[in-house]
C-alpha cells in the first residue's frame, strides 16, 4: 500500500480532510513533514470525522528528505513543473506504477505540497516522478484536500479493478422519444395523488407518506418519455371513466 | 453539460470547495437549494479562490422540485438507499450516461445532499438513479466536498476521453534488481556535490543551487537499481584516482 505525504500542510483541516478520504478509499499510512501547527491537531479531527482510527498513527517528520528515506519510489502531486525534467503520470498511470512496484515489495509514497507553494522544486527534485491531475487549462489549480481525495479515489479504483468491485445494479432501459421533464412527471404524480385520494385509495393515515413515497419512486425510476407520460395520463382518464378527447 | 446540484448546503467553505473543483473540471453550471447561510456567502467566496468567475452566475432555488423542474435526468449522489428501488450507477457508469443524454440535448443534474444527512429520501424519490462512489465498507461516508471533487474529476475524465488529453511523458523505463532507496541516493548525491567542490566544479556561487539541483534531479529520475548505484560510486572513485578495493 502506498503512503501518503503530507509537506508542510497549513489547514488542520485539510490533514482531516486527508485522513478521512485515505479511510474512505483504504488507505491507512500517513506522514506529515512539518505541518504549521503541529500534531496533534483539534481541528484534523474534527474534520477527519473518526477516520484516525482507522489509519495507523500517523509519523510526523521535520524535513521531507528523511520522510522519504525508507521509500523506494516516490511521486509528487504537481503541477507540470518548468525547467525540470521528470516522468509525469496520469493519475491512472501513477495508479498502475505504484500497484506494480507494491507487488514487489517496493516502499512507495504520494506527497502533496503546502496549500499556497504545491511541492517546492527541491522537495519535486528528489521525487522519481510527478502525477498531474489534467485540470481545466484556465482554472487549473487543485485545492490540497481535493488533490488527495482524487489520488485516493484512483487508488480506490485500481485496488477494485483488481480485487473486484462490489456488483452494481445496471442504468435503466433504452428510451427513445423525448423524455419527460421532472415538472411534467411532479404534475402527472400530484394529478395521481389527488384522483387516488377521492377515491380513498389512502385508507390508513399512518402509511399514506410510505405509499406515497413508493409511488413517487416507481414513476420516476421509469425515467418516462413524453409520450409515455401522455400515455398515462390517458390511462387515469380512462380508469376514471371520463371520455376520450377527440383528436 | 451536467449542473451540479447542492442541496441544503450547510458550510459556505463546502460551497466554494465544489465551486472551485468545477472549475477546475471544467464544469460551469451550479445550483444551490436553500443553503443554510444564504447566497453569496463569503466563506464560500474564500473557498473558491477565484473559481466564482469561471462559473456562470449560481442559481438558487427553495426547494429540490423546483431546482429539478426544467431537467430530464438526475442522479442523487448518495449511499445505496435502503427500501427503495433505483439504479446505482458507479462513477463512471453515471458520467456514461450524462454524456450520452448531453448529446442528445437532455438537460442533466447531479445532485448531492447537506453534510450531515446527505440526500434525503424524498428528494432520491424524485431522482431517476443514485451514484454511488465505491469507499471502504468500514469507513464510507464522504465528506461533500470530496464527493463533488469525485465525481467532477470522473465528469473531465470522460471529457478527455472523448475530446483528447494532453499529451503526457510516460514513466521512467523498467529495471530488474531492487530499487536503491532514497536515503542510499541521497547520500550518493551528496557525497558527490562533495567531491565536486573539492575539485572547484561550482565556479559561480549564482549558479550553484540551479546545478546542484539539476544534478539532483538527474540521479533521483533514473530511478536506479541497488547495483546501478553501486556502479556510481565505483565510478566516483575510479575518476577520482581512488584505488579500486579488492573483492
Amino acid at each position: 500500500m502506498i503512503t501518503i505525504i503530507l509537506v508542510q500542510p497549513q489547514m488542520g483541516e485539510n490533514i482531516g480532510a486527508t485522513a478521512r478520504v485515505m479511510a474512505n478509499c483504504g488507505l491507512t499510512k500517513l506522514r506529515l513533514v512539518a505541518p504549521r501547527d503541529g500534531w496533534p491537531n483539534k481541528k484534523a479531527e474534527n474534520m477527519a470525522s473518526g477516520a484516525l482510527s482507522h489509519l495507523e498513527p500517523i509519523q510526523v517528520y521535520d524535513d521531507f528528505e528523511q520522510a522519504i528515506a525508507d521509500m523506494h519510489f516516490v511521486l509528487a502531486s504537481s503541477a507540470r513543473p518548468r525547467q525540470m525534467v521528470k516522468p509525469v503520470y496520469t493519475p491512472e498511470q501513477s495508479m498502475d506504477s505504484f500497484f506494480e512496484r507494491c507487488q514487489k515489495n517496493e516502499t512507495c509514497a504520494l506527497a502533496f505540497g503546502a496549500e499556497r507553494t504545491g511541492m517546492v522544486n527541491e522537495d519535486i527534485a528528489a521525487c522519481q516522478g510527478i502525477v498531474n491531475v489534467p485540470t481545466n487549462p484556465d482554472f487549473s489549480s487543485l485545492n490540497l484536500a481535493t488533490s488527495v481525495s482524487i489520488l485516493s479515489y484512483e487508488w480506490r479504483q485500481k485496488f477494485l479493478d483488481k480485487n473486484g468491485r462490489p456488483e452494481f445494479d445496471t442504468g435503466s432501459a433504452n428510451k427513445e422519444s423525448p423524455k419527460a421533464k421532472q415538472k411534467d412527471v411532479g404534475e402527472f404524480i400530484a394529478r395521481l395523488e389527488g384522483e387516488l385520494e377521492e377515491k380513498h385509495f389512502f385508507r390508513s393515515e399512518g402509511l399514506t407518506p410510505q405509499i406515497k413515497q413508493n409511488i413517487k419512486n416507481i414513476f420516476t425510476r421509469m425515467d418516462m418519455t413524453e409520450q409515455e407520460l401522455k400515455t398515462f395520463h390517458g390511462i387515469i382518464s380512462a380508469l376514471l371513466g371520463h371520455k376520450r378527447p377527440k383528436d
